[in-house]
């Protein structure tokens, strides 16, 4: 099999977000992650082999700094974008307002697969879970998990009018380890995670019904300012799954 | 103030490791950590500004993709090595066995500034902790938190020698929240913290004491195969400060 030059460049345009989303297209490199999109629940459309093409092929369509010996093409799932903001009426869910680095998103969505979160839903300014290093920093969860880009607010909203509860940290919030946690069995818990700076954007901020702090050691001298994004998720999670054991 | 050639090039070599080595020297960007740098306990031996040396050198010496209005050039301590495995009688320490990604050093530096580990110790083949990605990951945590580098195997032993305890995780280690963990009170505690890919060496894996697992959810179903290094050590660490509470 060789491909054509047309063929070559269809695929390198897949590691940029404007023909990822003009196309309903994405791509995924190294035996284990294509391995894991065949047998997930995505459309895998085209599977491409370096002994097949070549390693200069390879390395002209490859997203990565080294070719893989493979790549597949897998389509987006058709209810990425949520217009209408729909929260199931129990579970355990994540909000991502604003996550912007790669490796965060990438990083967040293993979390939620570890700890059985039920759907993770993202801000429209969050990075695309489709960029190539978000891809391959979830190892895999990205086949697993639900995901949905949709208004927080709205999402917020109606985790409220469900009788649930929206969870952040803040410098100013209670103790984690000293507050009730719902973990979602009886109505929709919400737990937001803040931008990588600014942290929870004011209008979904003024939405959230229980404040938590992840106390520092010792409480009262705080070294850093604060906890990377994913590495607040990964505490904050194992804190509502801990309790429900 | 102009920049010779020779210095600028000096200053540049820098964010290769063979120069930072052979200098004993680091560079740190951006205002905040270079105000960081100069309120520590670490040498500040040059600052350069932006708006001295003129846009076009800044570019040319900085480690990052867009240069930041200030750099400092900071000596690296003195007690980085430790040839011979010593480890205080008493406190909560990190070793970290061959940790590769820059970003997940940081990230662990951050981590152990926030729940006041005494201090991270790393195997050699570790990533540079001066290498500008790492320094600019741990937020001014590099600052603040005791580091070295020393042979692994010899401080388990050392640690164990004086009646502490090894802790590691691993797949087959016992349920994190139902272990006794001990925080370093009475004798060294040292948590091993493996290779993203590899885990924990089967060297450093022998000396372990108290094997444990951060149980997924639900306990019989997890979905990833593992949590990403960074956030396990978040997780870990975080039960054993909640225990001290």
């Amino acid at each position: 099999m060789t491909l054509s030059h047309a063929e070559i460049k269809r695929l390198k345009s897949l590691s940029v977000k404007k023909y990822r989303d003009a196309s309903g297209l994405f791509t995924v490199e190294g035996a284990k992650l294509v391995e894991e999109a065949l047998r997930s629940r995505f459309t895998v459309e085209q599977v491409v082999r370096r002994d097949e093409i070549g390693e200069e092929a390879m390395a002209r369509i490859t997203a990565l700094s080294s070719p893989s010996p493979v790549l597949a093409v897998v389509r987006q799932p058709a209810d990425l974008v949520l217009d209408d903001a729909r929260i199931p009426s129990r579970g355990l869910f994540l909000a991502l307002d604003a996550i912007r680095d790669p490796g965060n998103l990438g990083t967040i969505l293993r979390i939620a697969d570890w700890f059985g979160i039920d759907a993770v839903y993202a801000s429209p300014d969050t990075v695309d879970v489709f960029n190539p290093k978000v891809v391959q920093a979830t190892m895999g969860a990205i086949f697993r998990v639900r995901f949905h880009y949709t208004d927080l607010v709205a999402l917020s909203r109606a985790a409220v009018a469900q009788g649930g509860a929206v969870y952040g940290t803040f410098l100013d919030g209670k103790d984690l380890y000293q507050k009730a946690l719902s973990d979602g069995t009886q109505a929709p818990s919400l737990i937001v995670i803040g931008n990588e700076s600014r942290g929870i954007s004011p209008a979904v901020a003024a939405l959230v019904t229980e404040r938590l702090f992840i106390p520092p050691y010792p409480v009262d001298e705080p070294g850093s300012e604060s906890l990377n994004a994913a590495v607040a998720t990964a505490v904050t999670v194992a804190e509502f799954r801990r309790r429900t054991r």
